[in-house]
């Protein structure tokens, strides 16, 4: 039998568990709340006892796990696994969450952050699966990005590599979260996309996107812009202008084969995709051209499960 | 005896040869005129008599010479060692420098583009020799980039990898050569610094910067600067500025241990080096902080020969 990993997608209101095998098949899944308020031996309780019953139940040879890899938002120790810091567990600090799961399922286990599982899962399972030049970018409540450069993942000196959500793209623009100015996520993640909309709401009381509320949502503005309106679209230009800008320097630095765009907002799908790749070319030398692909990620909402799987995958590769 | 690489610093006026032993030592070194307007046969015949001259003056046994490493500025195709174009020889189009040296010496021989070379010799004999993450930026007629991650020179999908002077930090900013606007060339390479001088008379004619003319130098620049002259001062300013953004996108994508500074405009040294750290913070998240060195190489002259030489080593360790 084709050997297995358990992937652990963690997420703040919900926790993903599934087993896949070589060829990126999952096998069996589980989903299992995850309150914030919760307390953290809870929490790694509930997962490991989640681990162990799926393990069990696909009544497989212990030695045909190759063990448990988890992705998760934050900030983390991937030598020691520890998440030193997560965006959706706030009390959680310097949590040794490898030593515990592997303490209470006696699998080995891996963690990586969820920027860098999503692109591992596209370099694993993805659609275009083993090229050695691809950059991965999630665009949702942050932007995370992940790259394999000559088939290796890069992590950097002290494992802080591939921070692309904040390269600077608009130096005057809003402050980001980090405390600079302008970076790509202070402009196209999921909440600033919102921000950018309510804002234009003096200008454009009668914006569509306005129809249920003061603050829409992502896909309203997507929606609104699919119809004509006006405010979304001066939103959306600002978006695809700095995603672009962005891309075009990341083109420039890994001259990759494709740029593989996931994560919520990604889910708008081919309008976002459009619009990218006419700015981008704006913004890369023509002797660039035609060597990279913009796509956006097929495996939807098993990304996260299947990017954690590969955390190991990759380990053993 | 200690191997040794004959390293070939191709220049538009000049090319430097040079003898270089395993610890970064130049046994031996020639200088010879390469003028641009001479046929390619001449130069390339005249670089592999002086070749062949140097390894026949050292007076070492052939197998100890492990082979001849060009470093050339330019867009060049390092599998087949042929210079595609060079801004130093116009007229050069898909030059098979490789082939050409190979028969001419009988040495096996490796090409580089001269920012690659650059980050080679710091790797093989800099200051932080060895270190697997690191990035050269060569301050020029143009800015270009070599990176070392994990241990491994970044070369990308097609061998194009690695641009970092095209990063964008001005979106609205000048018209750089490659067509986009505001990339770190357009504003700190030796041409641009020149051009922002001269743009500076019509406010400030009275500027040391323009004590012997119209069309200050870089230097003539710094100087002013260094005498308080407030025109020099703004035009370097927006210099460290850019600098300084494009570095601090480094260090997010890399978290490189060391960004070493080379080229015409390092020159300026001390003031050029503290203008960009004092900079750089201000566009780098919090958890960089002293991840990262901002450092000028100490290679000075050298650094073109022995970069070319560190081709090949890089190739044998």
């Amino acid at each position: 039998m084709s050997r297995i990993v358990c992937g652990v997608d963690l997420g703040g209101t919900q926790t993903k568990i599934g087993i896949v095998d070589e060829q990126g098949e999952i096998i069996l899944k589980r989903i299992i709340e995850t309150r914030v308020g919760d307390r953290s031996e809870t929490i790694v309780s509930r997962i490991a006892e989640t681990i162990s019953s799926v393990i069990k139940e696909v009544n497989v040879d212990r030695d045909t796990v190759l063990g448990v890899g988890i992705g998760s938002p934050g900030s983390i120790d991937r030598e020691n696994g520890v998440v030193l810091f997560s965006p959706n567990f706030p009390n959680w600090r310097n949590m040794e969450l490898k030593r515990r799961i592997e303490e209470k399922t006696g699998l080995k286990t891996f963690l990586e952050n969820d920027a860098n599982a999503f692109i591992l899962g596209e370099w694993a399972f993805g659609e275009h699966a083993g090229c050695d030049h691809m950059i991965g970018i999630t665009l949702g409540t942050g932007i995370g990005g992940g790259v394999i450069a000559a088939g290796k993942l890069l992590i950097g000196a002290d494992g802080f590599g591939g921070e692309l959500g904040h390269i600077i793209v608009e130096p005057d623009g809003p402050t980001c979260g980090c405390g600079s100015h302008g970076c790509v996520e202070s402009i196209a993640s999921a909440p600033s996309i919102g921000r950018l909309a309510k804002e234009m709401r003096k200008r454009f009381p009668n914006s569509k996107m306005f129809e249920s509320g003061p603050q829409p949502s992502t896909k309203q503005v997507f929606q609104a812009a699919t119809q004509g309106d006006e405010a979304a679209r001066l939103v959306l230009e600002r978006v695809y202008r700095a995603l672009s800008l962005a891309i075009g320097n990341y083109i420039h630095i890994f001259n990759p084969r494709y740029v593989v765009l996931g994560g919520g907002v990604s889910r708008a799908g081919e309008p976002l995709l459009n619009g990218i790749r006419k700015c981008v070319e704006r913004f890369t030398m023509s002797s660039f051209k035609g060597t990279y692909e913009i796509i956006l990620s097929q495996l939807f909402e098993d990304a996260g499960i299947k990017g954690a799987a590969s955390i190991v995958f990759y380990k053993f590769s």
